[in-house]
């Protein structure tokens, strides 16, 4: 049943699209695009245009960028020889942040999921197999999430380097820096335990 | 600092802006709309500009609409004899939804509230005062929420009325259907008792 006059009905199943967004935030979203300025809404729609339209992915690593080569890929000071896989433009992002990292990345845009459907074609490992093609790279480094989906695409992954002679190594897991012992669950005590270091 | 290419970093601050949206609520919605179609995308915006633009407070009851008069003020079956008077457009689809309510509305657009400095003249109160300017009125319902604002902007309206000699009601107070007197605050037990009607 539809209750709003139709240009308010519109947006407001626009936003109950979005993920995480039900039909009652939805209608207090819209209801707050009516209260704000014309010039405000303008942005907001403008942003949304412009970013799906600005917005692609590097040629090189497929992370989001606004040029054809992201700014990682063409700084000369990052080191090319070692290449980190995430799952998502996000995590390299996270990763960014910790100002530790110096190699280059590459983003798969998800990870193998048969539950989903999401085979080993759909995400870009046949991008990363290519950038291996040339000698440079020594290290591959599986940053994908410590999930089912993002375990098996780290192990598949790394069974198709392993054969060029690249290294493949996974982040560590174990419980995290101000974590508690008591709350860590089982698997993660043992991914601790078995990842143990001399000090 | 800047974490994003600048287009999608634009974006994610459109989404904060909104109410009940943090920064990393933002960031998913932004990465929805990069993941989602030219069209869907373009469809979102189109939604926003055209809800801005063509969504109006009704000439009549202030109730949203997107012609000069709303549909319930236009109807010639409503009763024209009873405006019930609410704080939002939102409140008047909750009443319209019991199908019970036959009379017209008014949409104060806000409640008095002087902690946010919104005094009489910030909400729709003389729009509502020339309404009852013709002798068609018989009885105004005021049914602003139950919290400190409504009611102080209900029995503010209350008075400017009643010397019109024109009826003026509150909606009941007291327990919800279904409710459970037992996790009942004393303040609504309270005014459940003294609303109570005989058997």
């Amino acid at each position: 049943m539809e209750y709003f006059v139709p240009p308010l009905e519109v947006l407001v199943e626009q936003f109950a699209k979005l993920p995480g967004i039900g039909r009652k935030s939805a209608q207090r979203l819209a209801f707050h695009i009516l209260n704000s300025t014309d010039a405000d809404a303008n942005k907001f729609a403008e942003a949304i245009v412009n970013a799906k339209k600005l917005v692609k992915y590097c040629n090189v690593c497929q992370n989001i960028t606004d040029s054809e080569v992201c700014s990682i890929c063409n700084n000369p000071k990052r080191d090319s020889s070692v290449i980190c896989v995430t799952e998502s433009p996000k995590d390299v992002i996270s990763i960014e942040k910790t100002n530790e990292y110096h190699g280059l990345y590459h983003v798969l845009h998800g990870a193998i999921s048969p539950m989903d459907d999401i085979g080993p074609n759909d995400i870009k490992i046949a991008e990363l197999l290519k950038r291996l093609e040339s000698d440079e790279v020594k290290e591959v480094i599986m940053a994908t999430n410590p999930t089912i989906e993002g375990e098996a695409t780290a192990m598949y992954i790394a069974r198709l380097i392993k054969p060029l002679g690249i290294k493949v190594t996974r982040i560590a897991h174990g419980i995290p820096v101000g974590g508690d012992l008591e709350y860590a669950d089982e698997v993660t005590l043992t991914k601790a335990m078995e990842g143990r270091r001399e000090m």
